[in-house]
């Protein structure tokens, strides 16, 4: 084994999750009992602690609080939305990196996000092997996107999954309880990818499932959306539509950002998100009550819903980062290898060049979404429902959430 | 004791909320089990299903089902909007009823609901008693706003609270998660009592809660609160803002409603809600970026986030109404009667004429928010804080929920 003694910077990056700091916990927890890793450091908001100079010392933090943190949702240390220059036209920032690993003789980074900050993970490891500084790199997978190439799934992604199809079924219930006609529309996180949107078609198992899933991967027609709805309602005298807030047109164009669209008439001038615009449109075209809900920032932070499988392997995904580049390893991310069979559900960690991850979105498969885009197929559920069992039990004080409280120490050079 | 053999029918009424089928199981377990019940029907979308001649026979549902019901949300027999005539004007539908209840025999009518629904339960009670029906009817109460008069608080309200204080907790720590300036407004329910929105104010005990909170009960000043806001973000680079939907100018106008204030510019047509119309004030106001997020039906069909108190409380008031009716009383609502001191909180059930109760809001006494109208104070923590307490567990199947599948069976005349 190649021992390499030094201090670790554990940064986090992106939009948060319920898990994230799961992560951090899984990372940090590791990176303490190591005995080649001197200090364990936490980058204030991420890369930006780092070139900032703001780091803690996570070795200051009381071992209860950091227990804490696979129970908090969003990113404890800070998180940042920073992208760093091709180092080939401005090494700045790289500059002032290097020279804050060697302040501090940094010789583990791991770096927690999702695709733009595999990018960021990926630019600086290959930026400290141009300049031959000695650095172990790792990326620890995360995004409730769930499309990080090269991983089975991304921690973060199974408790939004679970927050949403929870919702979706309570929100069916409540949608259902008068004998008038009803049409909901429940609007869901995904830009570009919808893992989460299809997610919404879990609560098809308790009874209670939206009657209609419009996922990004699928162009977006305003008119078939509307035969669809109408067909539904009319039948039923209700009707539930989960979207994705990434719908669009077939030229590229985003629904909720279409001012007008093919059709005429649907155009609107808009301050509510996509829920209210097309909650307004169906209103219009079918007379009926009609209304839109966004999931909003609930859907990524409720960690009083999460999973204790996506947890747990949050965790593991921060220990293994940590037990991979002590072992030698660097330039990797940790990703997830899952079986599916008769003997049931097994994930286990590896790592993956950060290259193949960096800037790459996984897209739902088209054969996961029935022909007429407007539902989810069997392997859709196949492979979500492993991932949102469990119960995180988070811990309560007056039965409200008690969330880890650190200290946050700023460090100093020695 | 003054014996009265007959059938029962219960129905639910108004906004459904995460507990009012708790209650619904304690009318129909206890009444299942009492002699001189004959039979336990079940109203199909309250009073409507009366008129209809809708019922179903509760004795035909599985126990098991029937234990659910608890941790099922919405009204598992469904719900009406519908308000009843005044009899002295038009009594055709009162005629009806009296025709359905001497169909069925029915000698114990329970009503389930908040203000409109024990308006309907009283006008019915004091139609059978000028019309000489011997029927012993009850109210049971039921909302989330929280507003009935005669009780000390209403199942159904603090579920709804926790739900809402345990989620701007959460967005508060998203909220929070970058070095860069955000506001966050966040929408509540309550058209006239401010007592949901105030439970936002509960989060603080997390050291996570919004910096500031407008209820309905104090009018609504645009430049004051944009004040409010601008200094705590200036101070802050943050600020999280909790607003009840019924926040109203002076001259009781809603905000929501207001397509220009008294400060011009604030008119907007929108199709989003309240909270996106401010969000998108306060960013004009300040350059800031800002996020409004309605809670909308989430916050009162939340099972999973139900408080135990609240669910336990909900069953008993259902089954103190069939205790007091088969013990003789009538034209009542069971009320709660509580004390909270050094000895812990504890709440008794006791009966309240349906005269008092219906037709009034209870609203939250002005002492209880500060005195600029922007937070809440101590005694309304105290208030709410012993009946968010405790978590319903509710039951799961693929980590889903498990609600109750009635079998809804139609009644015949015999």
């Amino acid at each position: 084994m190649n021992q390499l003694t030094g201090a670790c910077i554990i940064g986090q990056s992106g939009g948060p999750t319920a898990v994230i700091n799961a992560s951090a916990q899984g990372v940090i927890q590791t990176a303490l009992k190591a005995e080649c890793i001197t200090r364990v450091l936490g980058a204030a908001h991420g890369i930006k602690g780092v070139l900032d100079d703001k780091l803690y010392d996570m070795a200051q933090e009381d071992a209860a609080e950091l227990d804490l943190l696979q129970y908090t949702p969003s990113s404890a240390l800070g998180s940042c939305r920073y992208k760093l220059a091709d180092p080939d036209v401005d090494d700045t920032d790289y500059k002032r990196i290097l020279e804050i690993f060697k302040k501090y003789d940094v010789r583990y980074f791991f770096y927690n996000g999702g695709n733009d900050s595999m990018d960021t993970c990926n630019k600086i490891s290959k930026y400290m092997q141009k300049v031959g500084y000695e650095c172990r790199i790792m990326g620890v997978p995360k995004t409730i996107d769930n499309d990080l190439n090269g991983t089975d799934h991304c921690p973060g992604f199974a408790s939004a999954a679970k927050y949403i199809a929870t919702s979706c079924a309570e929100v069916w219930q409540d949608a259902h309880v008068y004998d008038t006609g009803m049409i909901t529309v429940i609007e869901i996180m995904g830009r570009h990818a919808g893992w989460l949107a299809g997610s919404a078609g879990l609560a098809a198992l308790t009874g209670c499932g939206p009657d209609l899933v419009y996922l990004p991967e699928v162009d977006f027609n305003m008119e078939q959306f509307l035969a669809d709805v109408k067909a539904i309602y009319e039948k039923k005298g209700k009707c539930m539509v989960a979207v994705s807030e990434g719908i669009h047109y077939a030229d590229g164009t985003f629904v909720s950002e279409a001012k007008t669209s093919a059709t005429d008439g649907f155009g609107h001038a808009q301050l509510g998100g996509l829920a209210a615009m097309l909650a307004e449109i169906v209103k219009k075209e079918t007379g009926a009550k009609v209304r839109g809900i966004e999931l909003s920032l609930l859907q990524r932070c409720g960690s009083h819903l999460a999973s204790r499988t996506d947890v747990t392997e949050a965790w593991k995904a921060g220990a293994a980062a940590v037990e991979a580049a002590v072992a030698g390893n660097t330039d990797k991310m940790v990703a997830f290898q899952c079986t599916r069979d008769e003997n049931g559900y097994k994930c286990e960690t590896v790592l993956q060049p950060l290259d193949i991850v960096a800037n790459f979105e996984k897209k739902v498969p088209r054969e996961w979404i029935n022909e007429a885009g407007n539902s989810i197929e069997q392997p859709f559920i196949d492979y979500v429902l492993p991932l949102i069992q469990g119960e995180a039990n988070c811990p309560t004080e007056n039965s409200l959430p008690r969330f880890a409280r650190l200290k946050k120490v700023l460090t100093t050079s020695m």
